[in-house]
């Protein structure tokens, strides 16, 4: 169960209840349409748990996924936030960076035997995995075509080079829809297969996700096109979107949220207009001892969005010993750490709230496979409404492609 | 070795000259007079390396920390950047969080016979800290006076309460220069006594920094009051200061800048306006895919800095393998990945540069203590220039008090 609050409730004009309306038609337009794929993934996705029951994978200990942005971040998101609640889980290794010393590193972690490897890319072309993907190759004497074949799985588009390559060598392999991005795709075999190798319940994430996804259409998720409007309207303003999670294991899915909303939102619009919104991922407790100050007395560009857990159904409790000298904190023993962190939650939303700072916040009663899908269908939502009120692709990315054609360029000559 | 080069020269006017000059004589004075204490921590440190050696730290073979934001952040950077590049480095464990899972977790790594504990805090009093002490204590059923008094540290401010708990039980205690703030504070015996004790050549970090700050205040670092003064002059249309970073391990550096910054110039000035410069933290070459997008095609309101390592001093290769149908990428075989990174790099920073972007660029030859040095001192007086200019208080935080009073409020009466 997830339940949402907003502090900063305002008037709606007649003018936001049409661009909220005119947003919603939009969203269910791209659904109805299949121009949008993400919006039925849940129940697409259903097919590759299926299709894992058929596969043998019980002698992988080690899941090694080989891909960047939208082929990882969401897998890291989920692995991250369910892996200390779910019993028996296997150990997944990212290789992400070009980076030769943690390349290295990773390399060092795996054992050949007892791993497999996701090879994931919508087209096969990213210069990271597959550069990678050879030094693994290469690196561990992979057979392809032989004793290695059942170990190595491809994740991809229909149709692409990467797809080929993979028919040619008789791979298993998982398709992305076309219509699907990648960083709406970790409910897509992106996410779905490799996590569900680990050992984690992803048909309840799945569910969870269509369960949010079926409340919005049927318009019983009204606070989200208002959480939209005031985004919108104050997008000039405030247009620094910090997401506040209590929770060490919510970093990767706050990482999760800064690509979305970042490379979603920030575009040339349809009049030519450099627009987007700025996102922020923070951390609480610790990053009330570090970008809070900025938040408070700082200029008054950012709204800020609190993700909780009620529960962590852990018992930790903070013992009763007094310290010499530090009796003051005495006041905090025999409390739990679950009672702390969100104590801690609630002091700083209302010095925010206090200090005029636009806030909402996100409660998770705990941590489960089926929030963590909510929470993600939550969050692409409402990066496609304010997508759709900024009048943007959100599903595109032009802005990186000059990046590119400079380093081909570069190197080529090289 | 470090090397500076900016991207955005601009013509500089009198007016801007005589803001350099003053905030350079502001800086200079901080020092003199001893208002601030870090710019001599360099050589006052030297102490706490000379000191460890009649202090026998050969049995522990994990360094657990107890600390959170400038009591860990700059440890944590230290620790990741020259990890994996110091040999027979000891584990280094940190409890920041109050969150229940992480502590569990923590707690489940630790063998207390081969640990030993630092707590670190400036008072004391910091409730994230002391509950998770406690539980330590607890947990580990700690004898402060007996057996188990010789592996536990702590490090605070002279006469704070945590130094006559330690007085008290006679603890070994480290102190913290009261000129010196939590944020500035990675040089004292905060990072230096335990990052020492891991196995890092501290003294050549210290090395580093003194001769950076050296060579700024003999004004042999003009590139650096240009840089804070861009910075100040488009502070209202660029209140967005990227750090850019291409290596992982440079990850928890940007994590301790974004304190360093957000923390330190996010204030009320003194004519009573809200000032701040809004810092983030990116990897490269990760975030290409992810918030590029957005700083190429979104509002122009970012700057940013590159961190590059010129040699990583690791030779792994891309394998000169073709794979079927994924031959459009075989121009990268047979470069090292250390020269993927840099060209990755270098496109990325041309691309900005063609799309109008301010940007700056800071090359390390090589990842040293020395240069790690060097780059916590660059950024440092980087901050304090601006909080010069800005006439802001750089070195309080008074805009969280009012959480933490909210804080015990709610708890005392829970």
């Amino acid at each position: 169960m997830i339940s949402f609050h907003t502090h900063s409730v305002e008037e709606q004009t007649p003018e936001a209840k049409n661009r909220m309306q005119h947003a919603f038609e939009i969203l269910k337009d791209e659904m109805n349409s299949d121009k949008v794929g993400y919006y039925k993934l849940p129940t697409l996705s259903l097919e590759h748990t299926e299709r894992l029951k058929s596969i043998d994978t019980s002698s992988f200990e080690q899941i090694v996924i080989i891909g960047i942005g939208g082929s990882t971040l969401g897998t890291k998101a989920i692995n991250s936030l369910l892996g200390l609640k779910t019993q028996n889980v296997k150990e997944m290794i990212f290789f992400e960076n070009s980076d030769p010393l943690s390349i290295s590193n990773n390399l060092a972690k795996i054992n050949k035997e007892k791993a497999c490897f996701f090879i994931i890319s919508k087209s096969g072309g990213t210069i990271e995995t597959t550069s990678i993907f050879k030094t693994i190759i290469h690196h561990f004497k992979l057979d392809l075509d032989g004793a290695d074949n059942h170990r190595v799985f491809a994740i991809t588009d229909h149709g692409s080079p990467l797809s080929r390559f993979a028919k040619h060598h008789k791979l298993a392999e998982f398709n992305i829809p076309d219509n699907v991005g990648g960083r709406f795709s970790v409910l897509s075999a992106v996410g779905v297969v490799p996590l569900a190798i680990a050992g984690y319940d992803m048909n309840s994430v799945l569910d969870g996700a269509q369960e949010f996804i079926n409340s919005f259409f049927q318009e019983d998720e009204n606070h989200l096109l208002q959480k939209a409007n005031l985004l919108f309207e104050h997008r000039q303003t405030q247009s620094i979107n910090v997401l506040f999670s209590y929770a060490d294991s919510l970093d990767n899915f706050t990482k999760w949220f800064v690509q979305l909303w970042g490379e979603s939102l920030g575009k040339i619009d349809v009049e030519g207009e450099r627009v987007g919104l700025t996102p922020i991922g923070l951390i609480g407790s610790v990053d009330q001892h570090s970008f809070l100050q900025l938040i408070i007395e700082g200029p008054k560009d950012k709204t800020v969005t609190f993700i909780k857990i009620d529960d962590f159904e852990n018992e930790l409790t903070i013992p009763d010993i007094s310290l010499y000298a530090i009796e003051g904190t005495n006041f905090i023993n025999n409390k739990s750490f679950n009672t702390l962190i969100n104590a801690q939650s609630d002091a700083t939303m209302q010095s925010l709230i206090a200090s005029d700072v636009s806030v909402d916040s996100i409660s998770l009663d705990k941590i489960s496979a089926k929030n963590m899908g909510a929470l993600i269908a939550y969050f692409e939502l409402l990066t496609s409404l304010v997508g759709a009120m900024l009048k943007v692709n959100t599903y595109n990315q032009p802005g990186v492609e000059l990046g590119k054609q400079i380093l081909y360029k570069n190197l080529e000559n090289n």
